[in-house]
């Protein structure tokens, strides 16, 4: 199967990280790339890591230049999908990066977002139960933002078994690379280094309604979420310190049993060792989430930490994981278990 | 008034940071300098950033070596601090940076750390209630852990006004400077630069007593605590993001005036504006601890955000903070207010 | 004696540096600080850590408005000193920090800078021969550029006493914050954190007349310079590695003995020990600049190494150190020779 | 075809890298793994990044384990190759990542290295002119250095076109894996982050022999390198800045001819677009080197910027590209021209 595939957004960094997977997915013939403001230029100049495309011109972001492909990735603002996609034909795979189709609220998409709520696509974690039903044969991909994407992870299979109450914490510190190219004095690299800073706290952060939404589906019930995000000095990664108390008396080897009867198939998830932590170095470049998981007696709670690349496995590879599940592709297809360290 | 200190430790990063504060303290003169196994070479060698002591060369720990000063730091691994201590003359201040007096339980002295017991000194964190009268005139000071420092600061009024529940989340992002100069694989800059990670998790971390100690005085209730430190790729700086419970209804705005109160009249704490959140950058060098406060309605919980040096604040610059009160000096004195950055 | 001073550009690196140092000035109170576009606003909100002045409302940077001051410092952008400068009297010291008045020819400020030429002002690095004779009493001085400062401190010595050839080569390792705060994309930390780039290359530097101008001067004859900044992954420090060919056979005893000669009363100039070569971090925060010197025999060659912090000695500080001089204040007044690492 | 394969230092940063690699190569299987204190250990405790085989345990370096393989990869420390390699049979492909068979010279080798000079194999970097006539074939492979991989690709063209007099100078500016896993002070993460460091300078480090080795049989005469390394905050990286005088009156675009007919048909070294300069961040991950050229007439020198990954085109990923020559693969096969970036 050769698959044509167009990116719309390939100047950012969800639209970098897609075509650096892209480039060595043995199935996909990468067509249009396409821009905004850079539209008219080679791309070359905005991805210079990306060396077999450095001469590929970049179009303007139209429903007609991106027509003519199997797969379309829209690696766009939040808010720009929507329009894009109602314009692009039924028969093509549409998989948004953004958060545009995430939530299947409307009220919660107009309490967090802007503009029209857009609707619902099947939800690209395939990790989470009932996922891949969902995405099989499926025309339209809604990828999962990267901080729910690592804490729902490292959530879900305790809020499943039942181990912990539906009130949860979670703490992740990111590295830059998820905020993108925007211009933002606080984004300089002359702030960023030598400091960590947390933003969008106390609910503030948009991604707060889709953890929400994730928990509470594996929880048969509401879940509530403290999520509080922490800029740190590196490009890429998330660490997540997730926990919440115990709803009834269990050690760690209990939890690591339910841990690993969740994760046990999963090509992309590793449970550590007992006493191995996860390090985001150790997830780069890889679509792989690494995790460990361990119960506080003192305080009664459980405590999961989960490693992935907010690139990878939180936008880009998790993208085309849920893509190569809707085609029918084995689902590890052109992606990496393998970090980049150190 | 003139002081002649002793600094012993005086080759590692709590003892180099001494000597940074000390350089610049008016009533200080500096005296012996004494470390381990640099003992015999010159300062210029383990701390080239201290170029007026350059030529200064290190003497090996020992009581006679300390002897004739009228302040002696001590700045020894966890264990080493209650012999020498012991055998310094009750008229000399010693200040401990190491954590053999901070604990008041011999249980959790035992538990945490190994050897036995040193008993407790009282604690130089002037910020807590009560803490000024018990440093005033005192000839011993515990200096707090970084952790607690920065995590104390962040919950003591929240506890201390009953706002919250006494079970608390603390998540604290910190460089690497606080492990110490110990050469172990995993603070290698080819593998901390880069990469965050968890570690000492499920309240496995030595800090975690001494913050139960110091919720649990405020509050006057048992408090438990859940500690998660993750280490990020930076030198200095703890950012540390502490939650729990809302005992009551209570908004934003309450919230801050409990803290505006509780801190209205410390140098070295500031309660930033509404809407700016705390970056480590911005106390880089400096003694302040920034904080920031927010109530999340949605999740019944208060956030509250520190940052602190983990080296200034965190270690010697609360260690001389407390040597001022209990010298008589004003507080303030040979401390900054003004952080290095960007 | 106390000096009202007002600061120009209070919003970028270059001001908060100068207001960083002159809040520690004992001779120095500070006055109206302006801003461009972020005039109006609170300090606090772009210096969070300069926290005694984070009320202070900045103001337009205009001559009404920087009246009644005994030391006006311009942080401003190249190109906007002159006019500033030309409005202000006769009376008040101004002190430039930008590049308008570092350059005697004309043809050398147009071939590199735009607009034209405001004139040449004595040259704000004292331990350059000559240098301090025209900086005392001056009311005009032209703060050096960052590298300038770094490679000319390195090379001056050998130039003088005629140890090489008048072809010199420097390669300066730059944090990103000599680069401002301006908002360009291959400033942003995702984009410095984790890369070295190189810029500028090829004499196309602005700073390139500069060396010219100082090199030529110390040597009696033309230099010529080939220089090379390059980016790296730090807020502050530039380290340069400078180096040309040997006029005549020397060892690097020899070349030591010209260093320690010509830097033995330099209060901010450090020749490190034989055997230990010069970090970025050991000068951070401080006005010094460390030096190592030797002779590579093979080559043929006189190796220097410079470190110094950007903003410091490269900027703010060597400006305070100038001021110092000019007002006739002893010339370390306010100046620290003591960095913070790690 | 299937080669298997064993490497001897599976536990240290080139050790890794090798296995990163093999992972993706198609026509390898990997075999036996070998470490020295490690040895008993599973490879996932020191290489949390190689998930596929974290459960893989080190065996002891010996001829024993490292025997039954078509190609041994030794990632062992300088001088310890030669011993091994003595005993492992004439049909097996060795390929040396140390030092021990690199120099030519016996004199070279006693002078830089200790011990015994093990003597001189086929230097595996195919782009120089006349290595893959004797790489193709060959048993015996000695992977060059990082730092005159990088150097020898940015001046080979020069030298060999006569462009340049045979005096070049070149500072490398190195991410710190380049020092291996060494438990060195001045390594750690503390130390490194925020600060620039020179370290073997004046022709003090190993691989200056190497230049002048490589240099000079492009040239056809002796070549002086003078050599300066500087230690980076980052993990991985070398760029390179190279320069020499001019031998006659050339420009850019004659300069950039000679470097594009040069490497016209290489796979691994792109000349970027004019006006665009290397950064390291490009080639992160890949077996690229990115160079730009440009003529300095002012100082009558050829500046050549180039931009590897040290343990990539720099160490592993080289020694993969000559081990397919040797092997008569296809030279790109299992090696990635693209980058991991931000």
């Amino acid at each position: 199967m050769t698959v044509k595939v167009a990116v719309a957004g390939a100047s950012g960094y969800a639209g970098g990280e897609l075509l650096r997977l892209l480039l060595a997915h043995p199935e996909v013939e990468i067509g249009v790339l396409t821009a905004a403001s850079s539209a008219g230029t080679p791309l070359g100049q905005h991805q210079p890591h990306l060396a077999p495309l450095a001469g590929r011109v970049l179009r303007e972001t139209t429903p007609d230049t991106l027509a003519g492909h199997d797969v379309v990735f829209l690696a766009l603002p939040h808010g720009h999908s929507g329009a894009i996609a109602a314009q692009l034909g039924p028969d093509v795979l549409v998989v948004d990066l953004g958060a545009d189709h995430r939530l299947a609220e409307a009220a919660d998409w107009q309490r967090w977002y802007t503009g029209d709520h857009a609707g619902t696509w099947p939800y690209g974690l395939p990790e989470l139960p009932g996922a891949r039903a969902k995405l099989a044969g499926t025309k339209r991909i809604a990828v999962p933002g990267c901080f729910p994407t690592g804490g729902s992870l490292a959530l879900a299979p305790a809020l499943a078994a039942g181990l912990v109450k539906p009130e949860v914490s979670v703490v992740s510190v990111t590295g830059t690379s998820g905020a993108g190219k925007s211009l933002k004095p606080h984004l300089l690299g002359s702030e960023v280094m030598g400091s960590a800073s947390a933003y969008g706290v106390g609910g503030a952060h948009r991604h707060t309604p889709e953890f929400a939404q994730n928990l509470g589906a594996v929880a048969g019930e509401r879940v509530t979420v403290s999520f509080t995000p922490v800029l740190a000095p590196m490009p890429r990664g998330i660490l997540t310190t997730a926990s919440a108390s115990l709803a009834s008396e269990v050690d760690t080897t209990a939890a690591r049993a339910v841990y690993e009867k969740a994760y046990a198939d999963e090509p992309f998830v590793q449970l550590l060792p007992e006493g191995s932590w996860p390090t985001t170095a150790a997830t780069l470049g890889s679509n792989n989430a690494q995790l460990q998981v361990t119960v506080d007696a003192d305080a009664g709670r459980l405590i999961v930490v989960s490693s992935i690349d907010n690139l990878t496995k939180g936008t880009a590879g998790g993208a085309i994981q849920s893509m190569n599940i809707a085609l029918g592709l084995p689902e590890t297809t052109g992606l990496s278990t393998v970090g980049v360290a150190p």
